[in-house]
């Protein structure tokens, strides 16, 4: 028996163990704890008969589809950008980026086009590229580098196919990376427009701006600003919301564009809603109330979370560390720790933890159409379970990667 | 000078008062009052830190397109259907109702179809009319007779036309007539899918059927059982919300379809929401509890505007009564009175109401494309003006029905 098989056999046993144990852990999405929520409790009762506001409105009536000054300041000094850029809409993001990305197809289509593509940093956010989807917008894969996504390529596609309509980027904490776009990155994103066909539109997820994970954050320069520089802030919507800084479920989401986009865009709305929940819109202005409340609410998560985090890159390392079985992310912030197996592999150890009670995001998931050209990406979501459903998750999951990796030696 | 002339410069000088008066008054949408917004000033603050189901579902966290169990049986008892025919969105029934067209849209178009009508009984609610413009929906007018649409003329146009898609209908205490369809009404229009082309569908929106202005109701027979009796199920969907129970702005939504096209719309709106906001749902279960808890709430609303009601309905009474003026409604609930005059003469009374500070509902936003074809409809919606305001705007609004009428003779 070689040292590989040796150590194939006690890999199995342990593995089997496992599956004996009957466990049912979660690494999937990224959802805050039922202990991160409880720090929000406070929303529920925070206005206490209070309901209008400095300028007369009665924020439980009809009304105001770009959201209360109130909170529209709010989301203005999150995303770094003026009150008159940033509207404010109901408990998601992903519902005004659909929309955002049903609008613009709309202005295409009435303009001509007929066939869209998007350029998709991998790997990314399905729910980015289920929205492509939904409305037939091919994507085409873009590597993400060290700082961010792959420009030459980038620069170079969008020069020669004007079909090229936009790009997704979550350019902070990226989803499931963790990587910071750097200034020259976001300088270039800023340009691209210019070199793009009529309406390339940069949607900047920036759902993880407040979401480190250490003592310090990372500097992400300000998109619409830059794109101001360069005449294309039209062409720019950046997005974000309280979901993963007060309730996952019941937060409020921002959208930052230009006033006369915000506006076009208003117009666009205003056949399908009379106005988002204005309540909740206070009730968080109240809660967070401005940048440092935000800040001082994040810590709270951080103290949280990191320990998570921590127990996964330790379990990472005590048990593939140096053995060339994977190479995984260490982020300083955001929700997620991207892993990449040998190639092929991905899907297997998916399988192999899930028959052993672990689930894990489905390999391929981080890709468009749900295609891993290479089979190697898992997305750890360490957040949702608690430390020791995490632990034990973990021992399955390292366990599997060895498993396979030698497994096809 | 005859008596007609006399009265005329009588009239004249009384507006000419209002007109100096400065009155700024508003008898436009459909909003509740801040007195009806206080009956349920006790959501907030209702749930007291208890966020889990009975299922284990933490209704702060992601997920659940379809809504809370609690929130859907709410909607059940609501709507006389039961709970697995509900899903629970978010703080619009209109922009269910836009997802619902646009859904459907989508599945006629990929079954080839690529021309739309829809039939729009008339007067009826503008929003109705906006969705279908946006989404290129040619329209339709069909009058409202004294028990509902003219039946015998839509079954004529669903059998000849099959572009003839859909049907907009506001079945009870209807926008803005207040007239409630009758039984054989309801049932003929639950037969219309098997006499028009593949997929029509009828647009049930319910908005107003908890909404009595007097002690009893009125009996709408239930869509739901009867189109399913025809084997038309599939082809319903009934809407209605709590914006006019609650709070107009945070309430909650429902749909109510067979659980096959609920599934459907489900996987549709999968693309843009991860799910509606629960925590609200949460807390209108707790706060509404059950049917007899929303009756129990809605005598409290009657309570405050049934006095408007009478106020509008006595100035029209004595001011224009027996003077072959104007016809009006007298509705039994709902929101609305509908008022016609002499045929061209809306936009005029409604140009001059505004010029005399008193701000109406634009002549012809009753009908398609804002065009009354005989400049006659009139709605007015009392709730919001407090009593002092609504009996100086009523005194305008009679003052410029006699003047506007009188100076046409």
């Amino acid at each position: 028996m070689s040292k590989t098989e040796a150590r194939l056999a006690e890999l199995q046993i342990q593995y089997d163990q496992f599956v004996e144990a009957g466990l049912k852990l979660d690494l999937t999405r990224g959802k805050p704890s039922a202990e991160q929520l409880d720090l929000s409790n406070e929303l529920d009762g925070i206005l206490k008969g209070f309901y209008i506001l400095q300028d007369g409105t009665d924020v439980r009536n009809y009304g105001g589809i770009l959201g209360i000054p109130e909170a529209r300041k709010l989301g203005a000094d999150l995303l770094g950008v003026s009150t008159d850029s940033v509207m404010v809409g109901g408990n998601s993001s992903l519902t005004l980026m659909y929309h955002y990305v049903a609008h613009k197809v709309r202005q295409w289509r009435a303009a001509g086009a007929s066939e869209f593509k998007f350029l998709c940093p991998v790997p990314g956010y399905d729910r980015h590229f289920t929205i492509c989807e939904d409305f037939d917008i091919e994507m085409i894969n873009v590597p993400l580098l060290a700082d961010g996504p792959d420009m030459d390529m980038i620069e170079k596609l969008v020069s020669e196919d004007a079909a090229i309509k936009g790009i997704w980027c979550v350019p902070k904490y990226a989803n499931p990376t963790g990587q910071t776009y750097s200034r020259g990155v976001v300088e270039r994103i800023a340009a691209l427009p210019l070199a793009a066909a009529d309406g390339f539109q940069i949607m900047w997820d920036n759902a993880y701006s407040v979401h480190d994970l250490e003592g310090t954050t990372e500097d992400l320069p300000d998109l619409l600003a830059l794109a101001a520089e360069k005449g294309t802030a039209d062409q720019v919507a950046i997005l974000a919301s309280t979901s993963k800084i007060t309730l996952a479920g019941a937060g409020i989401s921002f959208l930052a564009a230009t006033p006369a986009q915000l506006k076009a865009f208003e117009k666009y709305l205003s056949a399908q809603t009379i106005g988002f929940d204005k309540v909740n819109q206070l009730r968080h202005v109240h809660f967070l109330e401005d940048m440092d409340g935000i800040k001082a609410h994040m810590v709270k998560h951080r103290d949280i979370i990191k320990p998570k985090f921590d127990l996964v890159l330790k379990k990472l390392q005590d048990h593939l560390g140096g053995k060339d079985l994977a190479t995984w992310t260490t982020p300083a912030g955001g929700y997620f720790i991207s892993l990449d197996t040998k190639p092929g592999l991905a899907s297997e150890v998916v399988a192999m933890a899930g028959a052993a009670g672990v689930k894990l995001t489905p390999a391929g998931a981080t890709y468009p159409y749900g295609k891993d050209p290479d089979n190697t990406n898992i997305r750890i979501a360490p957040t949702y379970p608690s430390i020791e459903e995490l632990d034990q998750a973990m021992d399955v999951f390292v366990t599997c990667v060895e498993l396979a990796t030698l497994g096809t030696v």
